[in-house]
């Protein structure tokens, strides 16, 4: 039963990271799109992102199950209602991938307004954000967890960067106020994939610290 | 046992109704504070929302610990994991009013825009649909909340009007380019507030619509 458990804990913390995966692939894509102006490519993201909500019921499932079956642990507890509130945040920056994607076919009616050159990086770092709150849950590693959680300063002032130079192009020339628009709202999503695992680093310290400071004899594990 | 497990879900659930009423007095507050350009109002926002905080972590230590010390059903497991993600819900809303609240600060520094006449019908349906998630949750009401889905998407028509509207004043005079701005991010935090009550009402039916089918005995609870 004990070594049953945590085979499905481990293969849900699978599930979780291949999600997680795709969540970033589209990420990615759907501001490659919006950067290169690649039509192909956010249509791609746009009918990609079904899969992602497909896993989320299937994991939430496996979670009530899992959670139905068994006596468990506080720390295992916590481990389980991390997993379930994590699923929702990597479903929800596959919805945000497909706004970017929407955006990305808006923006190729319009002439290019910018070269795009600090969206890249916020981009950048938000998916390695979403990457490594993934690999803190693997690894249980608080320290990669609140290192993503120092992130998120990092992505809101690059957000205000871009939102700054924005409204200055704007200002200037008002035939770009509505592709200069679609990229603030590009930003926008980028913010909230970065506070989506801002989420998840979160319920990783809830998960682990939680343990620690009950179970400290869990520890190692 | 099963006397005190009864209990203390009753209890959850009034302390979620709790939260999400402070929610949602901040959410009027915060655009209140916008439309009337009332700084106190906006001031009160920031420093209240802490209580809310505090809140969500009182909720999910006792969700942990009730999970930790019961045997439970399939249904009422739905009803805590719900309980565990509507508590985060809520927290965000909060944490979006004082968005609102500080672009209220920053619009006070600038002059009139408009008269503002989408903006509190959009507020209204957020905070609407705020309430009713949660009334649905304490009816455990799938009606109700499948209502609530169905108005996301007026807050999203209202979003894009008011949006249209704004960047049209952005085009005609550039003075107003940085008011009309944060007034746009005032709609989408609305917007995510109204995406947050859409959660819940999601978490709601998952909870109740899980256990019509897997328990169908208990449907009258």
């Amino acid at each position: 039963m004990e070594r049953h458990f945590e085979k499905e804990l481990e293969e849900l913390k699978d599930r979780l990271v291949w999600m997680g995966s795709l969540a970033e692939r589209a990420v990615h894509q759907s501001v490659q799109a919006v950067l290169d102006g690649e039509k192909d490519m956010a249509n791609r993201v746009i009918e990609e992102e079904p899969a992602i909500n497909e896993m989320q019921i299937e994991v939430d499932e496996r979670v009530v199950k899992l959670l139905a079956t068994q006596q468990i642990m506080a720390g295992d507890l916590r481990f389980a209602i991390a997993v379930s509130r994590i699923n929702g945040d990597l479903e929800r920056i596959g919805d945000q991938a497909v706004n970017i994607a929407q955006s990305a076919l808006r923006i190729l009616r319009h002439p290019r307004v910018k070269p795009y050159v600090d969206l890249p990086r916020m981009s950048e770092i938000a998916e390695e954000m979403v990457r490594d709150s993934l690999n803190s849950l693997v690894r249980r590693d608080v320290e990669l967890a609140r290192n993503v959680l120092a992130r998120d300063d990092v992505v809101d002032s690059l957000r205000n960067q871009i939102f700054r130079e924005l409204l200055t192009y704007m200002m200037e020339n008002s035939a770009v106020v509505f592709p200069a628009f679609e990229l603030i709202l590009v930003a926008k999503n980028l913010e909230r994939i970065a506070d989506h695992a801002t989420n998840i680093a979160e319920d990783v310290i809830f998960m682990v610290v939680g343990r620690d400071v009950r179970h400290p004899a869990l520890d190692r594990r």
